[in-house]
C-alpha cells in the first residue's frame, strides 16, 4: 500500500537522522500523525489514543508503537517496518485514568537501551497531550527529554518530485471540487448542500485518482457571517443575493491542494468587487515575485504593497507551506508568508498563498496553491481568479 | 446561531462550576473544541491554533481566548459570550517559534487577577501542546497548576432533553448514509466512491436536518486489510466477491450518532457468516441488559457470555459514551463498556456499543449507539444487525 519506494523513505529517514544529530538528539518520539505518515507510511485514523514512531539514530528502521489493535494488523499493511519493530499496548491503556500508555512506551524506551539517552519530544504538536509528556519524564528518570518539534517537518517543507506529483494529481481533484461547488450553489440550495457536493466531489476525485479525506471541514462563511473565516456550514437556505467564500482541497495519498475561491448569488456591491479587485490584483503580484532564492517576507511585501494601493491593510500572514496532512489543519507549521519570516524559497517548496480579506460584515478570499520553481512557481490546479458571480 | 437555550448553557456552567469547586480548581482552561462548544456554543475549525474557553468561579461569563482572526466575528456570532469576555492575541503568534500564544493568554489571566489562584489545565486532552503547558507553567510561576482533564466531559455523559433530540436527529442523518452505502457498494465500485456516497449523504442529511461536518473520515477495512480496523480507503475497485465492514455516523450540530455495519460482495464463508451470527446475538444480549442502574461492565460481561459460547474472545472494549464530537474522534473519553468499569448506568447517557471482532485475515463489526432509559434503551436508528449480502 506504500505510495513512495523504498528508496525514498530511506531518503527522508537520513536526512531527519541529520537534523537529530545536528540538535544532538538521540531518539525522536514522533506523534504528529503527517510526520509519522512521512517516514512510515502509517495511515490508519488512530491518533486519538496514544501513539509514536520512534526513531533512533543507532537503528536503521524506525519503530512503532501504539494500539495492539493498529499494531497486529493496520501499521504492518500500511508500512514498511517489519514485524519486530511494531509494538502494540493492551486496550485497557485506553482512556484509562490510572494507567497510561505513555508509561508503556517508557518501558519498552529503557528496553530498547534508550533509558538514559538525549530523547526529542514533538512538544508544539497535536496528538500528544501535556499529560503523556509529564508521564514520560516520570517513565524516563534518567533520560535527557529536550523538544523536538517540527524537525521532521522541515525536512518535509522541500518535497521530492514523487511527491510534487502526489500534489498536482491532488491539485485535479481540487479542480473538481471547484466545479461541484460552482453547480451546486444556488438560490435556495441549502449550506450542507453545497457542502455535501463539494464532499462528494473531493472524494470522488478524478476518474484516474481517488481522493483522500480531507485533513478538515470544508469553510463557507457567507452573508452576514462572512467575516467569520473559520466558519463551516449549516442547513439554511441560500437567498437569491449572498456572497460567499469557500475555502477547501483537494487531498491525494494524505497531500493537500487547498484552495479558496469567493462566490456570489446576483450582482455584489461595488465595494465588494473593489477589494474583489485588490485581492485579485495582489496575489496576483505576490505570485509573480515568487522564485528560488526570494525570501517568504519579500512574497508578502510584494502583496501588501500591491494591496496598499487600494487603500487596504492586512494584520495576518498571507500564507504557509502544505503537502501532507491529518487532521485538524493543512498547514505544515513551518514557514509563513509574513513580514519577519527570512525562510528562503528553495524549488519543491510548496505553498498555499491565502491572502483573505475579513471584515466584519463581508470577505474576500482568493488563493493558489503552487509550488516554487527556478524561475517562477507551477501552479496545480487552473481555475480563475474572478469572483464567480451566478445572476 | 445558538444551538440550545441561555438557560440549557447557564445549567452546564452550574455543573462544570460546581465539579470544579469540588476539586479546588478555582480557573480551568478549557480546550478541547467539544467541551468548548458544550458551554459556549464556540464552533470554528480553529482548533489547531491555540486558544482557551476560560471558566472562572468568580464569573459568570465564561471567557475566549484565540486568535484575533476568530475572536473578531467568529466567536461573537457562534456563542452566548459578550465582546468583553471575547481577547483576540495577533496573527504573528501563529506558528512561530519565539513567540508564544500560552505567554499571551498567561498574561491575561494575571491581568484577571488569576495568576494567583489554582488553575486546571485539560492535560489529557488533544489541541493543548506540552509546549503550551510549559509555557503557561513558566507564564504562571505563582498559581497552582493541576491536571482539569476531563471534568467537562463527566458533566457531559448526561444528556439533556435538548441534547437527546440532537442525537435523534443525527441518528435520523445515519440512516440515510447507511442507505447511500449499501446502495453504492458494488463490484467494480471504487472504495471512494463508496466513501464518496457516505460523505455525501452524511453532509446533506435530511430534508429537515442537513449533516454536519463529521468527527473524522468514515472507515471502510474489508477484504485482505479487514484487519486493520482504523483503515480508511483508497481507490482501488471492488471485486464480485468481497467482505467488508463500514464505520461511520450521522452528525448534527456536533453531536454524533456512530454505526458500523458489515457488508458482502456474494456470499461469505461459513466461518464469516457463523462469526457474524456470534456478533449480532451478542451485541443484542449487551443491549438486551441495559437500563439505568446496570454498571458499564455488567453490559460488557453479558456480550463476553455470549460470544465465549461460539467460542470468541476479544480483549478490547465493547463500546463507549459519545455525543458531542470534533475530530480526532467522537469518543468522549469517560466510560468504556469493558471489565473494571464500574460506572452506574443512568438515564440519558448516550454509548455507542461497537463489539468490533478484528481478526488478522476478516473483521466483523455491528454496532448500536443508544440512549440509557430507566427500563431499557432508545436506538437513534432503524439499521438491521444482519449481515447486508449483495448478490
Amino acid at each position: 500500500m506504500l505510495p513512495f519506494t523504498n528508496e525514498e523513505y530511506q531518503e527522508r529517514l537520513k536526512k531527519v537522522k541529520a537534523a537529530m544529530s545536528d540538535k544532538g538528539i538521540d531518539v525522536l518520539l514522533i506523534t504528529d500523525p503527517c510526520n509519522m505518515y512521512y517516514l512510515t507510511g502509517y495511515n490508519l485514523k488512530s491518533y486519538y489514543v496514544n501513539q509514536t514512531v520512534l526513531v533512533a539514530l543507532d537503528d536503521e528502521m524506525p519503530r512503532f508503537i501504539g494500539r495492539y489493535m493498529d499494531a497486529t494488523v493496520g501499521v504492518l499493511i500500511t508500512t514498511w517496518l517489519s514485524k519486530d519493530h511494531v509494538h502494540g499496548y493492551s486496550d485497557d491503556y485506553v482512556d484509562n485514568t490510572t494507567k497510561h500508555a505513555a508509561d508503556y512506551i517508557s518501558g519498552l524506551i529503557k528496553e530498547f537501551g534508550y533509558g538514559k539517552k538525549t530523547i526529542g519530544i514533538e512538544m508544539e504538536h497535536d496528538f500528544i497531550t501535556p499529560m503523556a509528556y509529564e508521564r514520560y519524564k516520570m517513565g524516563l528518570p534518567e533520560a535527557k527529554i529536550v523538544n523536538g518539534s517540527k524537525i521532521v517537518n522541515w525536512v518535509r517543507l522541500i518535497k521530492s518530485d514523487n511527491e510534487i506529483e502526489m500534489m498536482r494529481r491532488a491539485g485535479k481533484i481540487t479542480r473538481k471540487i471547484w466545479e461541484a461547488c460552482v453547480q451546486a450553489f444556488e438560490p435556495g440550495a441549502r449550506q450542507c448542500d453545497v457542502a455535501a457536493a463539494v464532499l462528494e466531489a473531493a472524494t470522488r476525485g478524478t476518474e484516474e485518482y481517488g481522493g483522500d479525506y480531507q485533513s478538515g471541514p470544508p469553510l463557507f462563511p457567507g452573508g452576514e457571517h462572512a467575516g467569520a473565516c473559520h466558519l463551516t456550514w449549516d442547513d439554511s437556505r441560500y437567498p437569491d443575493r449572498y456572497d460567499m467564500y469557500m475555502e477547501t482541497g483537494g487531498a491525494y495519498k494524505r497531500y493537500h491542494c487547498p484552495v479558496t475561491r469567493t462566490m456570489c448569488l446576483g450582482q455584489p456591491s461595488e465595494k465588494f468587487v473593489y477589494t474583489a479587485n485588490a485581492a485579485i490584483e495582489g496575489l496576483q503580484e505576490a505570485l509573480a515575485v515568487v522564485k528560488e532564492g526570494v525570501t517568504c517576507e519579500e512574497v508578502e511585501a510584494a502583496w501588501r504593497k500591491t494591496v496598499a494601493k487600494y487603500g487596504i491593510e492586512k494584520e495576518s500572514r498571507i500564507g504557509y507551506s502544505v503537502g501532507i496532512a491529518y487532521p485538524p489543519t493543512w498547514g505544515e507549521k513551518t514557514v509563513s508568508l509574513r513580514p519577519g519570516d527570512k525562510t528562503v524559497l528553495k524549488q519543491n517548496m510548496t505553498l498555499h498563498c491565502i491572502p483573505g480579506l475579513y471584515y466584519e460584515d463581508f470577505g474576500i478570499t482568493i488563493s493558489e496553491t503552487f509550488r516554487v520553481t527556478k524561475t517562477g512557481h507551477e501552479k496545480f490546479y487552473d481555475i480563475p481568479f474572478d469572483l464567480l458571480i451566478k445572476k
